[in-house]
């Protein structure tokens, strides 16, 4: 496919008009808030990624690479055209390779655990090495050229899921999904919701149910938001909801993202992902995950493996609340993820196709 | 049993010292606040009810008959007391019993869905009209009488619901418990928290976790808050993190409460504890449900026939929340009940005994 500039401008992270800045919608915001915020220092940067202005994984990517882009030009702008006296060009090159280290220093370090925030920092300082010897005009377009290269690879990631996803569905399904996996997290599509709204374009209506997800409510504040701004037929639900709709007939699949998936097909995803599935086995739903090839890891064997990040107690006690909900100083357990055994896994929908059982040979087939 | 007035005097709604008010604890203000509230009136007592400051099938019965107790009280103090004028006695009685009636339909009209409301209103009617023939302050000692009976009724029958209970777990054991059928609802220990409480007496210790129960959030701000109370180790979590818990072997059995149980075993109860039945069935968890005989009704036959009361969506979009968490005008599906289906119950603890399958044949035995 040939993503268009104008594809790009679309998603929750993209350049404004004269490449200069970062525009991102403010995540925190949504849903009683539409604020797209232009960020053009490191500060900017750093701040917005370490406050979950922009989440997901892909987004705090396609962030991260805009960024350095931004931070270079702006580096570069600095070093040969400001201070009034020349520089000479081995150490304008110098300083700049300085400063470039340092800002992607600087963004990693705003989330350390977000695989993707280092990964695309590693790639545009590769993208940089790979030009060095160049003048720094050239370097910067290299830098241009690399974070859109990242965007557009995950634009065409999500394109390529939905497209999987769109099949396994029929015109005026009922589709439960849990969390947000959507464009806000992503690009284009996003992942999760990439199947719904791709039909959507194409006059293919779902009947969506989004799971609230507590503590943090990425479905009340950001699906429900998301599938409303693209037309599409959604009710929110609590959690807890999701059996009762089940058992009343009204899903015929499930769609959720995903963190990481085991070379088992056991994968980890926004805690109550695992009490979905249980709940579509017995009512014999089929339930799909849907991720990006790089959520493979075949170098964990089991879901065992993968380590549960625990978070805040706050976030289930009082953090949305006008006074808290829950006695003061009560114990709290609040794991941010949960692992969804394999067995209960219909097929995992990647950018390289779909995965059936037994997932442990066609992972190693597809991803070994 | 042999039930005492301190016995009744520690329970969420019992008469004050002088035997002139009903007090109440006010349900709205916990957890961050515990409040009594003492009520004289019609308008208080309709007030309360209807507000939910007093709630649980069981606790408001309970008030709805001490209410009708202090409110004839009043009335008849008035007719024979007040006013400097003399009153004729047949005159005084008929204004009594016209009272009576009217507070009695106030009172039943403040929450007409609720079962034990109208029950125990009826009852405490069909006491005064025992009396019919004797003086006023004889029919108001027989509406004293009475009220305090239906107290201790529930009183003992939380006890043996508490025993029986007991008898199905281990110290040390962790219980899963969703919203909320505690002291507060009911009388002394309530049903579902009934084992876990009477244990705490006999200093058996278990670890119980609380479903916070969305959306009004009961277990976080009541069951946790009494368990807390009690001492006991409680735990609160969202409701989507049950399957977690669940599948890390820290639960050894699942108590809930129940609102109706079918001929069949078919049970509705606080919606999501369908889902929870699933889970438990899946982890292979012992699942029981808690209710006094009055629960079970035997001319429904099954769960299909019970009907699911819909709520206001703002319960899922805004209500406990400093702003809106999700978008305006979004769709919210708010079901209050769901149904568990039988074949996930391992048993129904009532006051007459524990039923096991097959639910059919053995509650025709007991309740047939």
């Amino acid at each position: 496919m040939q993503v268009t500039r104008e594809d790009r401008m679309r998603c929750g992270v993209h350049l404004n008009e004269e490449e200069t800045r970062v525009v991102i919608v403010d995540q925190r915001e949504l849903p009683n808030r539409y604020v797209e915020s232009e960020l053009e220092t490191r500060d900017d940067l750093v701040y917005a990624i370490r406050t979950l202005a922009v989440r997901g994984a892909p987004a705090i990517g396609i962030c991260a690479g805009y960024g350095m882009y931004v931070l270079a030009r702006n580096s570069a702008d600095d070093l040969l055209h400001s201070c009034g006296r020349p520089i000479r060009e081995t150490e304008a090159r110098k300083k700049f390779f300085e400063r470039l280290r340092s800002d992607g220093g600087a963004l990693t370090g705003a989330r350390p655990t977000a695989v993707n925030l280092g990964w695309a920092v590693r790639r545009m300082r590769a993208a940089a090495d790979a030009h060095r010897s160049e003048p720094l005009d050239a370097i910067v377009e290299a830098l241009r050229r690399e974070a859109i290269a990242i965007h557009d690879e995950d634009i065409e990631m999500c394109c390529r899921i939905a497209e999987y996803g769109l099949s396994l569905v029929k015109p005026g399904d009922g589709i439960l999904t849990h969390c947000n996996a959507g464009p806000l997290a992503t690009s284009k599509y996003g992942t999760a919701l990439g199947p719904i709204l791709l039909g959507k374009e194409r006059g293919i209506d779902f009947r969506v149910f989004a799971d609230e997800t507590r503590p943090l409510l990425q479905g009340a504040r950001l699906t429900a938001w998301e599938l409303r701004e693209a037309g599409v037929d959604v009710t929110l639900i609590c959690d807890n909801m999701a059996s009762l709709v089940m058992k009343s007939g009204r899903i015929n699949a499930c769609f959720v993202g995903c963190d990481r998936i085991a070379a088992n097909g056991d994968f980890a995803n926004k805690i109550g992902t695992s009490g979905v599935a249980v709940l579509a086995k017995y009512y014999d739903i089929p339930f799909y995950t849907l991720g990006p090839a790089s959520t493979v890891d075949m170098d964990c064997p089991t879901g065992a493996a993968i380590q549960i990040e625990e978070r805040d107690p706050e976030e289930i006690r009082s953090m949305w609340y006008r006074e808290p909900m829950a006695p003061e100083g009560v114990k709290c357990f609040n794991p941010a993820f949960d692992v969804t055994d394999h067995e209960l896994l219909t097929a995992i929908v990647t950018d390289r196709g779909i995965v059936y059982p037994p997932f442990d040979v066609n992972l190693k087939k597809l991803f070994g």
